[in-house]
C-alpha cells in the first residue's frame, strides 16, 4: 500500500483542500470509487476496497473525505467521465437535441452509463448521496446556461421561460426511457423529443 | 407462523396460480414485501423477512414466487397504494396536469414514495427487477390510453402523436425533479410542466 498524499499529519490534508487540490493518485481513487460503484453498488462499497483498488493507505482517503458519500460526491463531481461539452451550434434547436444526445450517451454508453445509474439509484434512497446529486444538477445546469442566454439573445427564448423545467424534461425522457423502461431509442429520438418541448402538440 | 395457503403440495400453488389468484394473506405478503423494500431497499430485502413480517411460512412465498423480484414484481403489479385513477376531466389540458399531479403525489407521499423511489432505484441496477419495470411500465401506459384516444377524438391530438413519448416527458420531469434535484415544486408546476409539452416555446 502506498500512502498517496505523502504526508503523516491530518492537519496537512486540511490545508491542501482549502487549496482546492487533492491527495496524489487523486484520479486512481475516483476511478476505484466509481468503478465499484458501477459494479457492487452503494450498500456494498466500502473505503477499503476503494483504496485496495487504487492502492493507496485508506488513512489517506479518510483524511479528505470522512465518509463513502463525501468520496462519492467528490469523484461523481471531478471525474471526467460524466462530463459533456455543453452544445454550440448556433441555434436552441440544435444544441437541445446535442443535449439530449450527449445525455443519451451518459446514460446508455458504459463506462459513464453504469456509474451515472448506479449513483443516481443510490441517490433515491441515500439521503446523504442526495446532497451530492443535488450539487452534481445544480453544476450541470449552471454549465447549461450558456445555451439559454445565447438563445434568450437570439430572440429563441421568451424572458420567462424556465431553462431547469426544460432540461427537466428533456433530460427526465432520456431517463425515463432509457433507465426505466429500458426499450431502445431510434434514431430520431433527440429530434422527436425536443420537437415537443419547441414546438409542442398542433391539433390536427 | 401460519402457511398462509393452507396447502402442502407445491403442485397445488401452481394450479392456483394459473386460475390468476394467489395464496390466502397475499395482501399481506405484499405490504410486507414493499414496506421492507421501502425500508432497507432491494439488496437487504429477503423472502424470510417478508414471511416473518406478513406472518405467514416462507415456503408458502416460495411456492407462488420462486425469488425475490417475482415476489417484488407481483406486489408491485398488484398492490392498490400505486395505482392512480386515470383522469378524464373533458380535455387533454386537464387529463395530462391531472396525470403529472397523480404522479407527483407518487413519488412524494408516503408510503406510495417510499415504495415507488425504492423500487424504480432498484430496477435501475437489477436485470431481474429491470424486467419488472417494463412491464410496470407498459401496464401503467396501457391504462393511459383511455386519456389519448379521447384527446384524438376531440381533435386535440395530431395523429402522429406519440403518447409514449409525451408521458416520458411529463413522468420524466417529475422524477427527475423530486427524486433527482430534490427541489420543492410550486403549486402550477402541472400547468407549467404540461404547457410546454402542449404549448411548445414561442419566441418572444
Amino acid at each position: 500500500m502506498i500512502d498517496g498524499t505523502g504526508k503523516g499529519a491530518p492537519g496537512t490534508g486540511q490545508r491542501e483542500r482549502q487549496r482546492g487540490d487533492g491527495p496524489r493518485r487523486q484520479r486512481e481513487i475516483f476511478d476505484a470509487a466509481l468503478s465499484l460503484l458501477a459494479e457492487n453498488g452503494y450498500e456494498r462499497l466500502t473505503i477499503e476496497a476503494v483504496a485496495e483498488r487504487a492502492t493507496v493507505n485508506k488513512t489517506t482517503i479518510y483524511r479528505w473525505w470522512p465518509s463513502k458519500a463525501a468520496l462519492l460526491g467528490a469523484a461523481l463531481m471531478g471525474t471526467p467521465t460524466l462530463r459533456f461539452d455543453v452544445p454550440d451550434t448556433g441555434s436552441l434547436r440544435g444544441d437541445l437535441e446535442a443535449l439530449v444526445e450527449a445525455i443519451l450517451a451518459l446514460l446508455t454508453k458504459p463506462p459513464a452509463a453504469d456509474i451515472a445509474v448506479a449513483a443516481l439509484a443510490a441517490a433515491a434512497h441515500s439521503p446523504e448521496l442526495a446532497a451530492t446529486a443535488r450539487t452534481f444538477f445544480a453544476d450541470r445546469l449552471a454549465r447549461e446556461n450558456p445555451v439559454f442566454e445565447r438563445a434568450a439573445a437570439r430572440g429563441e427564448l421568451p424572458p420567462d421561460t424556465d431553462p431547469t423545467l426544460l432540461v427537466d424534461l428533456l433530460a427526465g425522457a432520456v431517463w425515463v426511457r432509457v433507465v426505466l423502461r429500458q426499450t431502445p431509442v431510434g434514431e430520431d429520438f433527440a429530434r422527436r423529443t425536443v420537437s415537443f418541448v419547441l414546438d409542442g402538440v398542433r391539433p390536427g
